[in-house]
């Protein structure tokens, strides 16, 4: 284990000392994407100078070490979030495509006419979009659980809507907006005993707190390197093996083959049924080495710091009266994750303002509208944190807050 | 444009240096996945410690950046091309996916019972493998064109085989066993003026010769990054904008929708369509620094010098007796890639014995079944040069290749 320290830990990341609009950057965008440190750069740079090759079906020398380099990665990923076997961890490009491959593969297979799926109304368009094509190729039922007032999701409302016609539940562990933490192992021990299968995506999860999928015992599982200090242009689809043995295969190509003949076609065993083509080691390697970095300074930790950040973000953003934070106020099942709004402002505007500060926070609907109409707001602002954040940045963050009403010409 | 000098060049490439089993690495399997300059891994890292930032919806100064650099890289590959607009650009993440998103969008939605799919058997899994999927899943039939006897398809081949009833036409414009440069452009001419609609796997030809999309007219072409000096985990599909415009997405969720509600979606314009969830910047970051390598030493100085090697290589293959090469032997048309058997000994055997002198050869059925079975050889041996390549290190692979039958216990 590495020493917690942040002021070490940011030396490893070479773009915080940037200079944005001649101010310090305050990078409070980690939701979105996060910055990767010296490690992984030069994991990845490595692997390209001694071990470059195309994977799998090579004899010679650095088809071997490329194979090496993408089997290690995914048994480390495999032991990262605690699954039984390598089988049943599914290299994608990004946490959109695991979900598309879950219901292509699983939901235009097992879902039929009348059948329901359940999703949480905060989810984010890649949990809902690739269910709105399942429900209307099949003829089965989308139906959405709501929040209550604390935005949290209540097991009432989970029995309410998950029912014996009920054959998937889709959640996210985390919300991108509102940065609450849902009970998912609760909610998939529910959905089990109505026979339904649980699919939680973890794009917002896995950066940020430990995850365990054999403990949650979620059916699915679904992740993005670029969003836990990894390259973009790798995902990671985790599966039960029983489930993922009988879906057919997603894309098909080559490396994902047993026998081709001209009119047919066999298939290979786990993992590879589901990976076609040449998979992007290099992005496997990087991966590898985030979460090498992640465990390093120890996922505990990171989760605790945040929360200490967050704490203070919403304790002095509190003090403004024209601030509404649209999630949980209190730091229970919460991450790191600021959704508000300022009177009178447009969260554009807004984004406009302290990005002239050199604060980068994301404006919009943050890939969840059908939660943006259910909190009555088209747009909010998003401050996002990450452990090489810093209580400094949080000021910077709040001071630049504190004047974007009179930049738009409101009174002080 | 710069020398095309291959000492000077082979400096850009770290990795070609290196030693392997104590011998000189000889790299010749370029068809498979190539090295990259540093020129590439710099603009990556580069990237990395300046830009940074997920694309498209954000505001803030990263998030701009990254939006220059995605799109920027997005116009790269349609110079590089010679595509109308850059709206007939989809990032993928690698050929494989590109040939799916046309099967599974134009192929499922365009293709119905009783219409014909017309593949050369030469086609590469990612080629065949799919239409296997839409054939059985539209009732419709899928035909081979089979090569002459000096391994070219021969127009009256296609016109035998493309009818009215044909709706797609799928070839490699280069195939990656036997190194036959199809004529793509006459075959398109002639699929045309049947009304069939016409995809060009350019994932063997992109690399090496110049290739233009609308002199050739194909409706759909594909390719990977990872085999001309790009990363990894990047893919191109082109296609016209009339063709990509009525089809449906594929892959659907954050960054590719107008207006998602709780039942419906509507989807963004091209070529955002079809781009779901955070993309690989960093990937199309690469391939554009790949592209920049490649105009700056000439696509057509590449494929002149490669034929030399080939040339050469083919010649004195020839004086060895044991050694049958399985593709064509004039020059005319045809691409860098030597696929060989010698008699008596397996591919494998072959392979490992060359890797022991350091030579990195393929051996196997190279994702191409049918065509193995065509040939009546169920694997081969198979070199493929770059640029990168010398004629010493051609001498060193026919040296090797010449002990292989005496290591295997044959008589000199």
């Amino acid at each position: 284990m590495r020493d917690f320290n942040v002021a070490e830990l940011r030396k490893d990341f070479p773009i915080l000392s940037q200079k944005v609009q001649n101010k310090a950057l305050v990078y409070l965008d980690n939701a979105a994407t996060t910055h990767k440190p010296n490690e992984v750069l030069d994991a990845m740079r490595n692997y390209h100078h001694m071990n470059n090759g195309n994977p799998h079906r090579g004899v010679h020398y650095l088809s071997v070490m490329a194979t090496a380099a993408y089997e290690g990665a995914r048994e480390k990923v495999k032991g990262f979030i605690n699954a039984r076997s390598s089988s049943e961890i599914i290299f994608t490009k990004n946490a959109t495509e695991s979900l598309n491959l879950i219901a292509y593969s699983y939901g235009m297979n097992f879902i039929e006419k009348g059948d329901e799926i359940v999703l949480c109304i905060s989810e984010h368009h890649s949990d809902i979009v690739p269910w709105q094509q399942v429900a209307k190729a099949k003829g089965a039922v989308l139906k959405f659980m709501y929040l209550d007032s604390d935005y949290r999701l209540t097991m009432e409302e989970v029995k309410q809507k998950v029912t014996n016609r009920t054959k998937l539940v889709g959640i996210a562990q985390m919300s991108n907006v509102l940065g609450t933490i849902y009970p998912v192992k609760e909610i998939a021990a529910y959905a089990h005993s109505k026979g339904a299968v649980v699919l939680v995506d973890g794009a917002q999860s896995v950066p940020h707190i430990k995850v365990d999928v054999r403990d949650m015992d979620a059916d699915f599982f679904a992740f993005s390197g670029h969003k836990m200090l990894g390259p973009m242009g790798i995902g990671v689809l985790y599966g039960k093996q029983e489930l993922l043995e009988k879906m057919p295969p997603f894309l098909t190509g080559g490396d994902m083959i047993e026998f081709v003949e001209e009119q047919n076609t066999t298939f290979a065993e786990l993992p590879f049924k589901f990976e076609a083509g040449t998979q992007n080691v290099e992005g496997a390697v990087g991966l590898s080495a985030a979460i090498d970095y992640l465990e390093d300074i120890g996922l505990n930790n990171i989760h605790a710091y945040e929360m200490e950040l967050t704490a203070y973000a919403i304790k002095r953003m509190s003090e403004n009266p024209h601030i509404t934070i649209y999630g949980p106020k209190d730091l229970e099942n919460r991450g790191g994750v600021i959704s508000f709004s300022i009177e009178g402002c447009h969260p554009h505007d807004v984004s406009s303002i302290l990005d002239s500060y050199g604060v980068a926070i994301r404006a919009g609907h943050h890939c969840a509208q059908p939660l943006m109409k259910f909190l009555g707001a088209p747009a909010t602002s998003r401050a996002s944190f990450y452990f090489y954040n810093t209580k400094e940045e949080v000021d910077v963050f709040i001071e630049s807050l504190n004047t974007v009403r009179r930049w738009l010409g409101y009174g002080a």
